[in-house]
């Protein structure tokens, strides 16, 4: 075992213990210590970040990565802002849900608990490092860090800020914990220090997430790939699944809840598709289509197998077209991610039949995918949007980060 | 990629998608005729399980072993009565909680869903086919059950029976699959068949759990393994710590919530210690101590580090003599198993203390471990009891077999 990661499971661990005492006053009074050193330490925290932007740019790393790397003033603030709005939200800890009171006198209740540790491995934004610990932080949660390579100095000179406003607030430090050691191989231990870490969440792209869940022995929970599907039924308002689409794939790339594949009612294919692939078009999205669909439209690319299972995250989308509702469900039960999903109709069996029988975490009626989000959904930040089923699913708040434990009063109560 | 097991991967997963439209009239029928036909096949049931005792007998498989592997009538009629109380609980499924509606017009509701396809994975006793098969059949789940080679003939015996009635009633009788492949290889291979599988399940000894945690790439839940503790504090009833302790200890021996181990305060230690033993010497338990139980009372074994960290299941229990409730509480949270513990005190403060700084799934106060059970906690039949905090923690009843999903719906929201 490694010993260097075992220290650190050890104070997380420790931490985790305080942690679950606190009463909201006092880690709210230690966010807001953080947010303010934040603002405080901008310099040393861009300039550890100008020597990792430095390093990515003689690497040759492409502009988009160096940008989601650079932390500047707004960057920051923005990050102190996110700590603010975190100290705003309620804590679920401590809450005693369920209390019966059973026939033998017993008092059994549910109480909120922190998770314990929560691990999270993240790939190149910095600003995982303070948003990360400050939902577990207020969940009564220590957290241990494993960022990318990439932003190593970046996420140092965050953490360190972060541990010297909790250490001067008399809080524990070791609530945030960063792995100085990016290895491949330290990761895969942190993966199986079930010992010391309750849950791991892994934010990034799907080869970070298969990696994670397929080493890990620690419980993960499965975030964020999304191959999210419109589906325009036969009884669609076409103009409405048009700026639907337009929206659910162009508002932005690049997230788990754009949109990846259209599938279309053969009814509508020829009023709908020309309309939805011309305001694609317009802003430069490539169109790859089954047979039918590439017959109907000229300058539709032939999509291949692999285009159905894909997450784009680019300027692409695939259309599939159905003759009934049943196979557009089929379809999109087979090659989604579990993520969001959503139908265009004017048709209340068929909204009921898609929102039943669609497997996914968010199924949406005449609305944009884009909406499965922590904000949007009311919650207020989140720390992840979970495609699998057990614990969370869905955007995940606060609640997320927390379990129940039974507690029990009795009065000498014995078994029969 | 094993196809056998692939195959009844989608046969599986059909059978969820069927299930999850039914209603609880339905499954209840379903149920209804199972527990019947258990009832009118005992003669089948009976004959294969004999086939299965023969086997063990020849094979010199110990009798306390052949015992829970055999099957007769009394066992056949508690399997349908288990069914029948099955029916009788109320089916979480179908319930929307919390539908709010957003500022933008977009309702959201929180939909309680089944899980999909459940494995279970488990030892010797037969029953544990017709008890896991009605709990996830009343939440709308399919399964895949992978019992020990020992009990095959009898699994398959009562599966043909349970799939028979199914298929009688009209209802999907691949709700249940069992796999007549009892081999290493091919339960590891369930263990990673993710596309298929919701969440495993492991029923059985420590030895069966570590295998699937660390083998296992789909989501499991950790049941059952408890070194459990009873504390006696500094201000404890000492004869209400005697019964518990007697009753947490001897009441069954072999089951989870047993008590394991003992912490003792130093300054009750000369006048509990004694009358405890004796107790448990009258019921012939063995008492293995640290060095200051062993000199206050002849005839306690010395304790090992092992013994600290082991579930007996069999007459055995150690004790530990701490010097103050945080020590206790130390030597407990490094211990245990995260099952249940209880401390013995007349002390307002140590009484909230212990509940609030243990970590586990079920923390007592002056009453038995014994009662970590889905019955006792009022929730009617337990498929296993949690021991890790992701999704369920403690007995796990039918809500613990469902998940949920986000509906929304619109009227052609799109985002800003």
């Amino acid at each position: 075992m490694n010993q260097y990661l075992v220290n650190i499971g050890i104070k997380a661990k420790e931490a985790s213990r305080k942690m679950a005492l606190l009463g909201v006053t006092e880690k709210n009074r230690g966010l807001m210590a953080v947010s303010r050193a934040l603002k405080e330490n901008m310099e040393p925290i861009m300039a550890a970040n100008s020597i990792d932007v430095k390093i990515a740019e003689e690497k040759g790393v492409k502009a988009s990565l160096i940008d989601r790397l650079k932390v500047n003033e707004g960057r920051i603030l923005a990050m102190a802002e996110g700590i603010d709005q975190v100290v705003s939200l309620s804590d679920p800890v401590g809450e005693i849900k369920n209390t019966i009171l059973r026939p033998n006198g017993l008092m059994i209740g549910k109480k909120v608990v922190p998770l314990g540790v929560i691990g999270i491995i993240y790939e190149s934004r910095p600003n995982v490092t303070a948003d990360a610990f400050a939902l577990c932080f207020k969940t009564g949660n220590a957290v241990i860090l494993r960022g990318g390579s990439d932003a190593i100095n970046s996420n140092l000179a965050i953490t360190k800020v972060i541990k010297n406003a909790l250490r001067e607030e008399g809080l524990p430090e070791d609530a945030i914990n960063l792995l100085e050691d990016t290895s491949r191989e330290t990761a895969k231990e942190l993966m199986r220090l079930n010992k010391y870490v309750d849950v791991l969440i892994p934010r990034g792209g799907s080869g970070l997430i298969k990696t994670v869940v397929n080493e890990s022995t620690v419980p993960v929970i499965e975030t964020g790939t999304g191959n999210c599907h419109v589906y325009v039924d036969e009884f669609a308002d076409i103009n409405m699944a048009t700026e639907i689409i337009f929206n659910a794939k162009t508002q932005r790339l690049g997230v788990c809840n754009a949109c990846e594949s259209l599938v279309i009612h053969s009814k509508v294919l020829e009023k709908a598709l020309p309309v939805i692939v011309e305001k694609l078009w317009a802003k430069d999205v490539q169109v790859r289509g089954d047979e039918r669909a590439v017959a109907v439209k000229k300058g539709i690319l032939p999509a291949t197998e692999e285009d159905w299972g894909a997450e784009y995250l680019d300027s692409i989308i695939s259309v599939k077209i159905v003759d009934s509702i049943e196979d557009a469900i089929a379809h999109i039960n087979r090659y989604n991610t579990g993520h969001s999903e959503a139908i265009i109709t004017d048709n209340y069996f068929n909204a009921q039949k898609f929102q039943n029988e669609i497997d996914a975490a968010a199924v949406y009626v005449n609305a944009s995918t884009r909406f499965t989000d922590g904000f949007e959904f009311g919650m207020g930040a989140e720390i992840g949007i979970s495609t699998q089923k057990l614990h969370a699913r869905g955007p995940m708040g606060l609640e997320a980060l927390t379990t129940v434990k039974y507690i029990i009063s009795g009065q000498g109560q014995i078994r029969e």
